[in-house]
């Protein structure tokens, strides 16, 4: 369907929903993608809710439950005996997306939904996949593939294929394993089209596969994944067997996860947060960093404190305060960012660390000798105090400077101590940044109102 | 390969190119994957590029070229002749990477190229494509496509396919056709792998399938290919006709840049720069904002100085300026962070735009009461005047409620406006937000002053 229609449809359906229009509705639901289905429930009263689920084929139910947020699910299920989230829900799903529900659940309904799979294998290897960190590889990968030996031809693997198709949604790849299970290679489905049937699979392998391993960590696998172009990307134990593969779209959210969380953490906001999320949570989101300001702005009262009776001579040094914070503020936030996000899209850069700091001084002195000539062009112009002139200027290079070193330098540090770096961007940066601005410019105005 | 060992590999293979050891280097680039090959080359002069260039055959080199950041590219190409390009690049290329890579080069060298593309069909389809936008999916899509027609049986179908299969890298999806061409479907592998070879495709043709225009926008696309999962999304022209198809690892760069564009912007950097780019650029990158920040610092100068005399006799006022800054800039950024990214993620709300308004105001009013009880308890036990106790805390809350009303206000009226809203975040919120936040805080002081 087009996607420009989308939105109207979601509309509609939520009004026949409130009508309890059964008819209008169920046209609606079979006209839209589970993930559309999925936005609709955000505004549902639980009893609406139910209404609608039970609309929905088990196939469909299975996908708009994926879909869901994780509160939405939450609410949803708890409602629900874990008999029908077993035979309804879990049953329809690929393994990967059973794990990560299942895994939301308390541990008693876990066990109690579990205890309701008809199918035992499929219970146990819902289990396994839930023993892997939900950050791995493990935690991300789905068990079902479609594998052949390599030491069979292509028509007995074309029989193969065809029985474990049918567990399986959609075929990518064909992964090449032997006889002890252990990864080989890959077969693409253009291949088989080309080739006669009496050809042995390994003879037309591609046995040049990437692979990670259970443990690989989900950021490292999504770099992998976009550095190499990978649609699908096989994952194995510590000997080398084949356990799972990931896709795609599960990276995809993953990276933008990744994304979100760098940007929020920049901007301040401690939690994943969004709009439709309650005023709580907001607020919740947002005040820690507003307090680590606020310790940071009485820490900064104390420092100006000290200069009192200068205030009182000279109140004009109170003028460029703000200017001197702001820009110690923003080049520590340029600086961090920078390294942040280097450090976060994994560019691999051949220089030394050496020519790194070297590059960034360099870019540091620019920045401030260009700052400082222009504020003291304009301070020559419009102040009557030369000391001003002169501390403002000073004060503002050595900031820049400041700000620049320390803002490269916390990020890489806090990396090596195996640290998220992003931790070192937004308030943290600026709130240290201002306090150590203001102490420069504080000191240096001291000096040249002696002098002069 | 196992991914752990690739850096190391890199490292050798960029010792064996300084050496001219052509053995260690031929065997090593039959080791790597085009990508690594391709960060090999950032580090390398112009003659080593040549002579590795000239140990890759002609597919593993097309590859290369493609991964290159486009500086890289740039200068790689300037010093080889059209011809070359043209045989051994371009040939081997699929037509999106032909045309995304022809379009990056200057007009007359265009021109050249095409003339010695020996496929007429090709060169023409190279033009076609970079007659779209950059930016829409006509600019994204490329044209090797896999398609049967409605009325083919499926032993017909897997003859067509075999002969276009040659022309194609993956096969991932078959789409369905009418005479006309227009496109009426997709048939997934899997479901060729499981009929009667006599089935008419229109029967098992999936029709109920996601398209979007040429003129899409690209972040539309990444939207769409995110919500729905997809691996790859056919494109058709105004009356409906298949023209081409999006591969999802083409989106999954276009989401990180978006991604990292927004990044940037809330750190204040203008544009897209990486580590090892040159002083000159990380400068030019930096400079406009920090100029920004400049200007509001020496109009917040302007701001205080109105207040000299105050601040002779009541030099504590000066003391919480640095605090009533760094929280409007805080507050501002977040509140505008929170709408971008809402925005960037399309996180379609069904809430109303009166119901969000509410809620960031009562977020507001959570954190301004509750910052100003901190401050207000902390100048009461510390400080000796009671006028500037009361003058901080209840400019604190009124910065607050302003910067987040602002900050919210600002990054809406932009999206409507068809302007980035990300222009709202960073540097740009922060300085006004210091200014505003300072003349409500000295407005606020003078009436507390003549009071007390």
């Amino acid at each position: 369907m087009n996607f420009e229609l989308t939105r109207e449809y979601i509309e509609e359906l939520k009004k026949a929903i409130e009508e309890q229009d059964d008819v209008t509705t169920f046209n609606y639901t079979k006209e839209l993608h589970p993930a559309d289905i999925a936005v609709v429930y955000r505004s549902l009263t639980i009893e609406e809710a139910k209404y609608l689920y039970l609309l929905l084929d088990n196939e469909k139910a299975a996908d708009v439950l994926i879909e869901l947020e994780v509160d939405d699910r939450e609410k949803f299920l708890k409602v629900l005996p874990g008999e029908v989230i077993a035979r309804q829900f879990i049953d329809n799903m690929e393994s990967d997306d059973a794990a990560d529900i299942l895994a939301e659940l308390p541990e008693e309904r876990k066990e109690e939904v579990l205890s309701h799979i008809e199918n035992v294998e499929q219970a146990g290897t819902i289990i396994d996949l839930m023993s892997y960190p939900e950050d791995t590889a493990g935690g991300l990968m789905g068990t079902e593939l479609i594998t052949v030996n390599e030491n069979w031809n292509v028509l007995t693997s074309l029989k193969e294929m065809r029985k474990q198709a049918e567990a399986v949604d959609e075929v990518y790849y064909v992964y090449v394993v032997d006889d002890g299970g252990i990864l080989k290679g890959t077969l693409s489905l253009k291949k088989l089209l080309l080739v006669h049937s009496s050809t042995k699979i390994k003879n037309i392998a591609n046995t040049d596969v990437i692979f990670v391993k259970t443990s690989t960590a989900d950021e490292e696998v999504a770099n992998i994944m976009q550095k190499y172009d990978l649609v699908t990307l096989p994952v194995v134990d510590t000997i080398g067997r084949l356990k799972g593969r990931i896709t795609i779209d599960d990276v995809v959210d993953v990276m933008r996860e990744e994304a979100d969380k760098d940007f929020q953490m920049v901007s301040g906001i401690t939690e994943d947060i969004e709009p439709h999320d309650n005023v709580w949570l907001l607020t919740r989101a947002r005040l820690p960093w507003l307090l680590i300001g606020l310790v940071g702005g009485v820490l900064a009262a104390k420092v100006i404190s000290n200069y009192e009776d200068s205030l009182r001579i000279y109140p004009e040094m109170a003028f460029f305060i703000p200017l001197i914070t702001a820009m110690g503020g923003n080049v520590g936030v340029q600086s961090s960012s920078i390294v942040v996000q280097a450090l976060a899209n994994n560019t691999f850069s051949m220089e030394s660390s050496f020519k790194k700091v070297l590059k960034e001084f360099s870019v540091a002195i620019i920045n401030g000798i260009s700052l400082s000539a222009l504020i003291l062009g304009y301070n020559l112009l419009v102040s009557d105090s030369f000391a001003l002139t002169l501390t403002v200027s000073s004060a503002l290079f050595s900031v820049v400077l400041f700000a620049s070193i320390f803002g490269t330098f916390i990020p890489l540090l806090l990396n090596r101590l195996k640290i998220d770096p992003a931790l070192a961007t937004g308030p943290f940066i600026t709130t240290i940044n201002d306090i150590a601005g203001l102490a420069i410019y504080l000191v240096v105005g001291r000096i040249f109102y002696n002098i002069f």
